[in-house]
């Protein structure tokens, strides 16, 4: 008999069908090997290239270099085909019965390293570090703007998961507004405090550490672990201890170990699902709450193995054929 | 610059990303033609094969011809790999902070017609009226059980819509929970209400008849339309004139104007996008408040184009390519 399984937070349902359970081998199909080259001439994100992109708002490189030319570690430049963008002001109107603003909003590319065939599993942890240092100086410069309401920071890994350039980056999209799905976390974990006086995320930590069976690593400041009501095979968690509403404000020792654990769990992944298309995201508080008490930051990484169809469409209720505690069981024994 | 828009009744977002403007050109990539003949003998679902299927739960066929033999128009059967069940009982409990419970509920297949081949757009209209009369009955059926509270009818077409089967069907699962989707869509019906006090949708059909634009068609019971917040490309939406929170309750001349307004929209997208791949729901109001005058029922048909990635799957906002004004007038002019 399959299983349901309710969200804590957003108090989604999913379906655990265990009779259809799958192993990782099931979802490892006989893809193409693309074979990629550390340097491609044809990509805009790799060195060289550095013309065919809008200007770096932000780069890691020798004090001695030249901004938008060689010799960088990392840039962060604006996305040439940006959804939003920060010239104009929202003009919001009604249309007849509807809401609607310009495009207000920021929509940067961080081009993660100059290697063109690496991603986060395979650098070397400076390299990680490097891509989470960005995140949080893009995140507290775009938090700058009172216009901006949330800023969303997510990796998307292969095309089935969205990556429409091969070159390694992540991207960062700030908007004029709290999106919906972000608002009913934010509630979730307030109702969540106010009835049980304390924070959801901090209990779920607590709580898993205890039971161990969706725990797939731990290290100072940081655990990952299957969640009790995965939506799909394999997704992953990676949660700080230490309560904390906004990944931004993060000191050094936190960085590193965070590029620690999410390297490990990447390589998992990839060693264990044959490099899967996935999607990662910083879930993190509202702009003008994550100096609050209230929301606990985390990292929701959701590989692509299966297609939601229409009942997951128009439902947002997931049917998931593997059950985290095999997922996590896979994950710890995978040698990285 | 590009345009943010709302949909007044789940207050989500979209992004219309008016400078990246696709037409359906665009979406027609080079896929391989899959040659389809009327009868497949390995088919699980054509005619001759019944003893491979589960039982059937309904079936329109002669009087004369016996059950789950050859014969009939349409067959509805559980679902060889039912994600949810009827048999056995809810059993809720905690586990540690999460609430879990057996995967009660029910999921069929409607086996639509007996030609392998062809699809709701290429039917005759008869074939699309019993389509819809075997979604009534089931519903009807189903909602008997006081144990289910939703009842899901949708339907996969094209792989990548996560269709798995080739021969032409529709699914319903029915859960022992109101799915938190739908939840959210009862409330902003209702809170529309309590504030403007009329429905959302009345309100909506009345303004865009008016307005014209994102108008498709119209017959003597429906409109189909582009929504205003359309959050993919050609996202099209049949909703009824006259006020009805549940599908299942159409009188015959509903359902015949259903039919020809359902299968004229299909052959449109399909002429329009190459036969696209896609996902429809029909939206309709949970069962223990599906007499009540609450819910507007409709619609809600999604091509599959463009991927979600991690925006999307972060915040629910999505990025629509192309404007629903553009849509419904490349629709509107598409023949059929």
């Amino acid at each position: 008999m399959s299983e349901l399984r309710k969200d804590p937070v957003t108090r989604e349902w999913v379906i655990l069908a265990k009779e259809r359970a799958k192993r990782p081998d099931d979802f490892i199909g006989n893809k193409p090997k693309e074979k990629k080259t550390a340097h491609d001439p044809k990509c805009p994100f790799c060195e060289g290239n550095e013309a065919k992109t809008p200007p770096e708002v932000l780069a890691y490189r020798p004090l001695d270099s030249k901004k938008n030319t060689k010799g960088w570690q990392l840039r962060v430049i604006n996305n040439k085909f940006a959804a939003l963008s920060l010239d104009g002001d929202l003009s919001r109107k009604d249309v007849q019965l509807f809401d609607s603003m310009h495009g207000i909003g920021a929509h940067e590319v961080v081009v993660e390293s100059t290697d063109h065939s690496k991603n986060i599993a395979l650098y070397d942890i400076k390299t990680v570090e490097n891509v989470l240092w960005s995140y949080c100086d893009r995140y507290l410069a775009l938090k700058k703007d009172p216009r901006l309401k949330y800023i969303s920071v997510f990796r998307n890994h292969g095309k089935i998961a969205g990556a429409s350039l091969a070159h390694p980056h992540s991207q960062i999209v700030a908007t004029p507004m709290i999106p919906q799905k972000v608002w009913h976390k934010v509630t979730g974990v307030a109702q969540y405090r106010e009835y049980r006086e304390q924070c959801v995320y901090c209990h779920i930590i607590e709580s898993e550490l205890k039971e161990k069976s969706r725990i797939i690593s731990k290290n100072g400041s940081f655990v990952a672990l299957s969640p009790f009501a995965s939506r799909s095979p394999f997704e992953t968690w990676i949660l700080p201890l230490k309560h904390n509403a906004c990944f931004a404000y993060m000191n050094r020792f936190e960085v590193s170990d965070l590029a620690e654990i999410l390297k490990d769990t990447m390589l998992k992944l990839y060693n264990c699902l044959d490099d899967p298309p996935y999607n990662y995201t910083m879930v993190t508080a509202p702009c003008d709450t994550d100096n609050l008490d209230t929301f606990h930051w985390h990292l929701e990484i959701v590989p692509r193995l299966t297609t939601p169809a229409g009942f997951e469409l128009g439902t947002s209720v997931y049917i998931n054929v593997t059950p985290p505690e095999a997922a996590a069981k896979f994950l710890r024994e995978t040698k990285c």
